[in-house]
């Protein structure tokens, strides 16, 4: 069976990066001569289609939107899942989930994958890759063809498009401000390295709660984790060499690690020490102690993204204009038995 | 825009099934003359495309899979998921997710959807009420048009495909023999209705192992729950008339909520009450007390269930035999918390 080339193989057998094999076949001229003609000259000969989303779009609606998600590991993306395909079933819309696995070129291959008119238009949250990189032409290129991008969650300021967010500086200091209010005033946080915007959002927002009471920010309290794979002795590092009395945490899992790792240090939660955690899932529900949190409401962020992603799709022609939005969902503090 | 239309769309226009939609586009002997012909005018005038699963087939290798799951809450379908993204992408295929909602409209709908050469075959698992109705006209018809199908978890035995399994019946059988070493002989069963395959299977399981052990099976304390949004009061009466000192839960949620029930009606776990559940999630992980379990092994099952897939697409159209294998994943009884 002759079978299609993708660009992955492409990429392999020249020996560039899918991003490359991607820009040289639309003539990006980011891209030196030699290259691209070297990569055209090559999916040429192996009888590689580049999509024509422009082609499709106008005469053919597949009446499917396509959701790409990071991760499946927080339950916050599935929530996020289940109110997309909510107000999608409700409008008579189909829903396809794509994950990324945080890899920028998972991201591309899906998005060159689908936007060859399998789907409408894309529900999207950036891969930590693609926050790194700052790479976001593939979202460019399907946007430029007509198809519409709505972003949720991980978002970028670089990229022209309908977003939903929740305002994660403003839960982080409320979360924090919420620590202080109780008398804490040694309160470590976990969060993520910075190129994840919402993690450096929640970083900025308990550092500004920090500063506004007069209590000096302690980079020693401070824990910023790249590999979510393997980052229990890194908590336990901060526990033994920081003499904190409360822990915000910017996500369930961590949230959930640090209690496991206190109690086994000998700290009681919530006597010894208070932990907030971020997103609602049922890690937090069913963990014991229940799990003190900030709700991102994912429910509603994924009706409100596939509410304006649909709407992008059933406008008419003529009433076409160009405006984008951004949706900013409440976030509130859940009260549960690892805080005191 | 002139938009495509569906065949939801079609089904509610002439206000018949989806599923009699499908079967008459197809020239199905099973639906009456007059309904076919209607259906094939309607969707003549609004330029229905059905879809041309054998033309593509032979041509184009589009490198990706489809996996359908019933829902999303329980986490055993992600890890299924994991496990089929880690082979998938091992050797060069993309995956996308689509959620049937336990719904056969919708499990038909997306097979339809991506049966049109978007995809090069499916793994699935049956949504509840295809299961009830026993219609498996759009599985069968996916096959027979070449494109392969693995079935996992909720199987059929009406179809003959390649299918991934645990023995449900055993390792039912082993956890309640685990509870009657123990020493508990009123030993409660939370389930589902029966149609549900492994529900059923279950369900078997705990029966013949009380019978071996010369325990009368008794109706009372089987609750057998159909509606997974609201049965807590189902629960609740199960225990207040009965006196049993363990409980089988056939999926971590019964049992978590069946240790939120025991502790609301003044039991203790497990000084009153044990309580086994099945799945190692992280509700089971994370949950107080943790939960005593029967692991499914999901990520083992998703692999497996990628490299049977994949084995099939990449077979030389010369080598082609029909042959389909059926494969069982070990399970094993996780010990935590919930038993003593």
């Amino acid at each position: 069976m002759r079978r299609k080339v993708t660009l992955k193989q492409i990429a392999k057998e020249l020996d560039v990066s899918i991003s490359t094999v991607s820009k040289s076949l639309r003539d990006s001229p980011e891209i030196s001569e030699d290259t691209r003609q070297k990569v055209q000259a090559f999916a040429k000969l192996y009888n590689y289609k580049p999509n024509n989303i422009a082609l499709s779009l106008k005469n053919k609606k597949t009446k499917t939107i396509c959701i790409i998600i990071p991760e499946i590991i927080h339950h916050f993306f599935t929530t996020v899942i289940s109110g997309v395909e909510h107000v999608a079933n409700e409008k008579g819309y189909n829903v396809i989930v794509c994950l990324s696995d945080e890899s920028f070129d998972k991201e591309v291959i899906n998005m060159e994958m689908l936007a060859n008119g399998s789907i409408d238009g894309f529900i999207m949250s950036l891969s930590k890759e693609t926050q790194l990189k700052k790479d976001y032409h593939h979202i460019t290129e399907v946007i430029n063809q007509g198809m519409p991008v709505v972003m949720f969650d991980r978002v970028t300021n670089d990229i022209l498009c309908d977003k939903v967010i929740i305002d994660d500086f403003l839960a982080a200091y409320n979360a924090t401000q919420y620590l202080i209010d109780k008398g804490f005033r040694k309160i470590g946080l976990i969060s993520t390295v910075d190129y994840v915007s919402v993690g450096k959002h929640r970083t900025d927002g308990y550092c500004k709660a920090l500063q506004s009471n007069e209590i000096p920010v302690d980079d020693k309290m401070i824990l910023k984790i790249e590999d979510t794979n393997d980052f229990e002795k890194e908590i336990e590092q901060l526990f033994q060499t920081t003499d904190l009395d409360a822990v915000f945490a910017v996500n369930e899992i961590f949230a959930v690690t640090a209690i496991k790792i206190a109690r086994k240090i000998g700290k009681k939660i919530p006597d010894d020490l208070s932990i907030i955690g971020f997103t609602d899932g049922i890690i937090s529900k069913y963990s014991s102690p229940s799990i003190t949190t900030v709700s991102q409401n994912g429910v509603k962020m994924g009706e409100k993204a596939a509410k304006m992603l649909i709407e992008k799709l059933e406008i008419e022609d003529d009433d076409f204009e160009e405006q984008y939005k951004t949706e900013v969902i409440e976030t509130e503090l859940i009260e549960r038995e690892s805080t005191k």
